[in-house]
């Protein structure tokens, strides 16, 4: 038994890589993207009365990892990477079946021209093709006494300090992206680190919009060293 | 662009049919189920740490439902059956792609010979194929102040009445099925008539296990009539 999906839109996000997209949504709240709907999908009636609620669900294609396959038991960065859990008792993305699922935050829908939704809080990588939207229910669907294991709250925060190099960096690149500080530091204090990593001396790189963010880690301060254009 | 899945499980349902299944999971928390894994996934492995949380999304197919396509607008019950929504603001069964997502409760892991999961608070048809399973993330996915346009709580609950016919019935299957009462009074109160029925004489009927209940709905006032084994 087999079943075949086709994508009912596309995500434009700064996120061009999976290193250093936070773990969970919400985690960067300033990372600021769109889902474009695509043909036949964007047409402002599948999206009438979407603006009354505040969150959504988006149930998306992990399409980079999906061809990667899964192995039975994962190592959570949340547990150091050494304990080992089921596939199932984790959000890898390494999955069966590479579906994600996120609760996004609802900000605009432009019915302008074709269907575009902005959207806050999310933690999706750009061109990942979504599969579903579906309105989120309280009621149903917010339960704050949930049991949840060894995900018992947010990861701790790294501090975030800004070399001079970077400082002058930021200044440039903040014209085109008026967020990028507040974003930078969002996302480098969640620790993109691989859990079994810790060396001070090594100067990490990630990819926001068409910038490499330079960064080194000690201890629990991380330093943004400099951001250049790719 | 095209993805294809394979069902990782298979849900076992006293539900063996749309009509009656309540709206939104959690709403019947007497309906207990089971989620099967299917092989490769059936390993203990694949669930190992589950246990420690109590709660876990379903990503899965409306089998039944997938082959009747979808429309752009859609009449939630909730509107009372005259406003239109667009289908991505709503849970409607018949969306471009027939996923769906229900939040259950984790009551027990079987992993004796297979996978088993014990589920309760699901609202899901016998049979229906899953596609993953990831547990529930309170700090991230418990948001009880989300804006939820018309969907702002639990629907109103109709009264639930026994004829004796029922009484005696229920006496005969409650042998078989000891929550039955129960549950055939969370799954009536729901009030599961189309929004546009208003029949006091006309006699419903819902598939429950290998049972029928017959039952009838005059103003807030629902009665059941009868048991019949199917």
């Amino acid at each position: 038994m087999n079943f075949s999906f086709t994508p009912i839109g596309v995500i434009h996000s700064p996120y061009k890589e999976k290193f250093g997209i936070p773990r969970q949504p919400s985690l960067a709240p300033s990372a600021r993207m769109t889902l474009e709907l695509l043909a036949p999908y964007n047409h402002a009636d599948t999206v009438r009365g979407l603006a009354d609620f505040s969150h959504l669900w988006l149930q998306f294609v992990f399409h980079e990892t999906a061809a990667r396959g899964w192995r039975p038991l994962v190592r959570p960065p949340r547990l150091g990477g050494n304990d080992k859990v089921g596939v199932f008792a984790s959000r890898a993305t390494h999955r069966p079946n590479p579906l994600g699922l996120s609760l996004v935050e609802l900000i605009g829908i432009d019915t302008g021209n074709g269907v575009i939704l902005e959207l806050a809080g999310a933690d999706l990588l750009d061109g990942t093709p979504v599969l579903d939207i579906k309105p989120y229910i309280p009621f149903v669907e917010s339960r704050p006494q949930a049991r949840a294991g060894f995900i018992d709250g947010p990861p701790p925060r790294l501090s975030v300090c800004w070399s001079e190099k970077a400082l002058a960096d930021l200044a440039i690149h903040r014209i085109r992206h008026p967020e990028l500080a507040t974003l930078v530091e969002e996302i480098l204090a969640q620790d993109p680190r691989p859990a079994y990593q810790d060396d001070p001396l090594r100067i990490y790189g990630v990819r926001l919009y068409q910038l490499d963010i330079r960064f080194r880690i000690a201890g629990d301060i991380v330093t943004t060293l400099e951001i250049n254009a790719l």
